[in-house]
């Protein structure tokens, strides 16, 4: 796929992607995908990221049922970011958070200190098999 | 700020930022902050970023009068991921990229090649100055 070769990968052969769900446009999430994890992506229709602390592909939702269904991928002017529009499968509202919540995005810096301003909708403890 | 402390800054001292445009929810660009960087953004309530090709700090709209208002600033789970949520001021509809469109994130893949989808709304040659 040429559109692999116009992204500008990183010294690790990384690029940066954010996950906004279609609909709400609410941001979700932040990782990273290479080569492999894009053309993945492209392949099944579903997120597929580069996991840097386990060194792996990570095709997310495959431990917690939390999969994430791929409708568009955009790139940013300078083709050195992605931003993925999703639906996060698995519950409603969806869940694309390890610690059980709609968004990664969950502090708010208020007052010079962060507070948790989402609440999580299912324990983690039960999410992960 | 004791906030400051919280984030898990990386090797060069810097955190990724996606600037969010609040009520549509768009997602208009991403970029890096230091901790001088964000210290500013909070004092200010207008975004700077670190600019890493420049090697300084940024304050966004400085040359093209597009500055961006902060209404919130969010952190990720992890600690290592920032979001803004920005009005987009100096045009209607808001301009973040510097080609003059909306969102930075303008092309989508298509059949494997990226389609500019998104409209120029100001001729960039007009915008810098």
């Amino acid at each position: 796929m040429n559109g692999l070769d116009d992204i500008r990968w990183d010294a690790q052969g990384l690029v940066p992607v954010i996950a906004q769900e279609i609909g709400s446009n609410d941001v979700l999430m932040f990782a990273f995908m290479n080569r492999e994890a894009l053309a993945r992506t492209v392949q099944i229709g579903q997120a597929v990221y580069w996991s840097r602390s386990r060194q792996r592909l990570w095709h997310k939702g495959e431990s917690s049922g939390h999969f994430q269904r791929v409708h568009e991928i955009r790139m940013d002017c300078d083709n050195d970011v992605l931003l993925l529009k999703v639906t996060q499968l698995g519950h409603d509202p969806g869940i694309a958070c390890h610690t059980g919540r709609h968004s990664c995005f969950f502090k708010r810096l208020e007052g010079g200190a962060w507070q948790r301003i989402e609440p999580v909708l299912v324990d983690p403890q039960t999410i992960y098999r």
